[in-house]
C-alpha cells in the first residue's frame, strides 16, 4: 500500500478534490489517500512550499506527495515529479511548490511528466492537478517505474522561491534575525520562517529577552517550551512544533487585539537578541 | 472494492459526516469513501445536481453516489436509488438533486428506499442521510443486490428541477444566451450554466467578442484556453474544467471588485455574442 | 481492520490533521480513519466532549476514538486512554473532554499513556495529537495490548466537567429546565443539552406549548417531528438526530434573524413548560 498526499489551494467547496481522489482510486484502489491541506491561500506558492516542507516528514518513505498550487497551469510551465531517495515522490508545477524540498535532501531526481500513458485521456488547460498529477501519483503508487512518467530533468533548470530563509545581521553587536509570518495557524499563532538551528550556538542568556517586530514591537521574556505554563493572554515565543519559531498568546490569538492593527502572512517577523 | 462518494450540505463541524462514515464502514469495512464536497449552499438543491453532474463523471463504473441536501425529510417525499448502467448508482431524497443525470442518461432505474433490513434499525425524521441513504449505500457497495432497495419507481414521476439549462434566442441577428450562475468556485470564478456544446457550431470570428451581463456589463475578447497567458486583473471568459462557460480574473477574483455590485449563485449569466 | 476516528480543534489549513493520519499510517496501514469533526472551537473541552458523546454511538464496537482539545498540552496533564467494553477506546488529554463517557459506563479502564514505545521518538511539547494520541491509537488498532500502554488510573481521579446536564426546578407548579446551547449545526439550530428523556414522562398535552428562552422568549407550540412541515420561518421545537432538544427556523437559520441579538454557544436555554 501507498501513501498518496495531497496538498493544494482548492478549498473544500467545490468537488475538485473528490474528482482527483476518483482518477486515483480508478487507478489505484489500494492507495492511501491524505489531505494535507486544501486550504492554502489561492496562488500561494510560498506558503504551499512551507506546507510540503513542514508535513512530508511525518510521512514514511516511499509516500507520494501530490502539489497543487498552479497559477500558471497551462501556459509553458512544466509539470514535474521528483525521486527523494528514503523519503518518497513529489509531484507537481515546477514554479517554486518543491524549493525546500530541492534545498533538503541530495541525490534527488526529476523528471517532466510528458508521458501521455500516464495521464488522463483528455487534458483540459486549466486542471492539471485532476488530468496530470493525480494519475501520474495514482500509477507510481501501483508501481509503475519512475523512468516511464518523463525524461530526467537538470536541478539546476528547476525553479526554486528566493527568500525561503531569514536574512540576519550583527547591529551595535547585538544579532537581528529578519524572518517573515509565513503561516498564521488556526489558532491564531504566527508562524515565522525562523528555524531553531539559528538559535542552537546561543546561550541561554543571550536568549533571555527578544525583541519581536511583528511589524509591532514586543518584547518576550525568553522562549517557552509549551504554551498552558503562562498566565493568560500573555504573548510568548516558542518553536512550533516543526521547529520555526511562533509567536502565540496564552489562551488567546496572536493575529489579532492590536488594535487597528492586522497581522497577515508575508508581514516581518523579526527578532533582535537584547542581551 | 467500492468507491463510495458523499455530497452534501452537513458543513464540516457537525460531526454528520463522521456519523456516515461510521453506520458504513460498520457495514462495508472495504468502502473506498470520497467527500465530494460538503459545503453545498444549505438546501440548495440545484447546486448538489449540478456537482454531481459534474463530478461522477470522474469516478469508476459501479461508483455509488450518496448526495444528501434534503430540506424534506421526514415528510412525505420519497427516498431513493437509481441504477444507471456503466456509470454507477446515486442514492438520495427524490427532491430533483438527480436531474441532471435522469437528463443525461437512457436505461435508468429507479428504486424506492423502502426495506427496512437496508436502513438503521431506528430511523429519525430528521437524519436520512444517516438512517437510510448511508446504510443503502455501504449494503449495495458489499454486493447486495439493487432489487431488494425496494420496489421500482416509474422515472416521470421522479421530481426533476427546472431551468436546468440556458435559453438562447436571436435578437436583431445577434445571438443571445441566457444562463446564470450556477457555482462560485474557491478561486471566485464565475461558472455558468452554459455548456461548450451550445458554441460548438460558431466559428472563431462569431466568438470574438462577448459582452457578458452578470448582471453587470462586461466585453471579452474571446474565449480564452487558460488563465496564465493573460494579464493580472484581467476579467476573461473560459471553459471550466468541466465545460461549462465561465468568468475569471487574471490572478485574481471575478466575484468582487465590482464596487458596490455583489455577485451571488443565482444571478444571471448572459452572453451575447456580438458580432 | 479497525476504525479510528479523529475529533480536533485543529482546523484544515494547518496540516496538522494530515500529519496524525501520516503518523497512524506509517504504524497501521489498516486503519480506516475517519474524521469527526476538526472544526471544534479552538480549546473548548465541553464541546468536544458533546461531539463524542454524540458521535461515538454510529460507530462499530472496537472503534478508536482519538480526541484532541488541548490548552493544557506539555504541562502536568496526564494523557490517557480508556477502554469501554462493547464500546472502543478513547486517546486524547485528561481534561474532561470525555466527562460524558466517563458518565455513560459502566466498567471502563483507564491507563496513563506512559510507555514511550508506544510513542514518537522525539516529543514535542506542543503537539501531543501527533507524538502521543495518535500513534498510540494506531498500535492499539493493529492489535497492541491495552495493558502495554502504561499504569491503570483511578476513575475517580479523572477530571470531569461540571454542569454536563441541565437542571430543572418547579416554579409555581410549572416545570422550569434550565439547559444550555451546546451546539450550534450548519444549518443555524440551536443544539441544547436537555435529553430526550426529560421529556419521557410527560404527556403531549404538558408539551403543547413550550416557552423557551436562549435567552430571547419564545414559545413554541410543541414539539415537532421534523422541519419540512411547517411553514416557512417558523420557529420550532423539536428533538435533534441525537436526542437532544434543539431550536430550528423552517428553511431558515435560528442562530439569526433576532435584531441585535446575537446567540452564541453557551447561551442559556431555558425551557418552560407552560400548561
Amino acid at each position: 500500500m501507498t501513501i498518496i498526499t495531497l496538498t493544494t489551494d482548492f478549498g473544500d467547496k467545490d468537488g475538485y478534490v473528490g474528482m482527483l481522489k476518483g482518477i486515483i482510486y480508478a487507478i489505484n484502489p489500494a492507495a492511501l489517500l491524505v489531505d494535507i491541506t486544501h486550504q492554502l491561500e489561492a496562488q500561494n506558492i510560498l506558503q504551499g512550499a512551507f506546507m510540503l516542507h513542514t508535513t512530508h516528514r511525518h510521512f514514511p518513505p516511499g509516500t507520494i506527495h501530490v502539489a497543487v498550487v498552479d497559477p500558471g497551469v497551462g501556459t509553458n510551465r512544466r509539470a514535474i515529479c521528483m525521486e527523494v531517495p528514503e523519503v518518497g515522490y513529489f509531484v507537481g508545477p515546477d514554479n517554486g511548490l518543491f524549493s525546500y524540498i530541492l534545498e533538503a535532501y541530495p541525490n534527488i531526481v526529476a523528471r517532466e511528466l510528458s508521458n501521455p500513458a500516464y495521464h488522463r485521456q483528455l487534458i483540459s488547460k486549466t486542471f492539471h492537478g485532476r488530468d496530470i498529477f493525480a494519475p501520474v501519483a495514482a500509477f507510481l503508487g501501483r508501481g509503475e517505474p519512475f523512468e516511464e512518467v518523463g525524461p530526467q530533468l537538470e536541478l539546476f533548470g528547476l525553479v526554486r522561491l528566493e527568500n525561503l530563509w531569514p536574512e540576519w545581521e550583527e547591529k551595535k553587536g547585538k544579532r537581528l534575525i529578519k524572518g517573515k509570518i509565513i503561516h498564521i495557524d488556526n489558532f491564531g499563532n504566527l508562524i515565522s520562517n525562523i528555524p531553531r538551528r539559528m538559535f542552537d550556538e546561543l546561550t541561554p542568556a543571550e536568549l533571555a529577552r527578544l525583541k519581536i517586530g511583528i511589524p509591532l514591537q514586543i518584547t518576550t521574556t525568553g522562549i517557552k517550551d509549551t504554551y498552558g505554563n503562562e498566565k493568560k493572554d500573555t504573548l510568548i515565543a516558542l518553536f512550533s512544533s516543526s521547529d520555526f519559531l511562533e509567536l502565540a498568546r496564552v489562551n488567546g490569538r496572536a493575529d489579532s487585539s492590536y488594535g487597528q492593527k492586522y497581522i497577515k502572512v508575508g508581514d516581518k517577523f523579526q527578532v533582535r537578541l537584547i542581551k
